[in-house]
């Protein structure tokens, strides 16, 4: 069993509005000094298999398939 | 400048829905390794402040109030 921890994050020449929204309400709820804001998406996986290098190869494929749109997003992941 | 990373999850004990639908399409696209997925939120906000001890009180005044919902998500940070 190997967990698989996946971080997608929007890449740093894409705008965020999701981002934007929250440093918005932020402000407006006194957090001032807060001066910039990206949100992601943060995944767990657990994977039936003991294989690490294995696991490595499936998990890039499945951000490249389906976890990130690799267009506007990045990906990294870490095994445990 | 601090920067801060916040990680928000749901609770072990409540339901993922969108977990489950990722999980789903994985198995579907052929990874049957996959038996579980839960899906949170990763977020990077960066603070106008020098001072750890106040941004550490100020991201779990933000935690509490707006960044995550306590009664089914748990949140983590560090700062750097």
């Amino acid at each position: 069993m190997i967990k698989a921890t996946v971080y997608v994050t929007i890449k740093e020449s894409v705008l965020d509005p999701q981002g934007n929204t929250v440093q918005g309400a932020l402000h407006s709820m006194g957090f001032q000094e807060v001066n910039n804001v990206r949100i992601g998406k943060y995944m767990e996986l657990t994977l039936d298999t003991t294989d690490k290098t294995e696991a490595e190869q499936r998990i890039t494929e499945m951000c490249e398939k389906l976890l990130a749109n690799t267009v506007i997003e990045d990906y990294r992941f870490e095994l445990n």
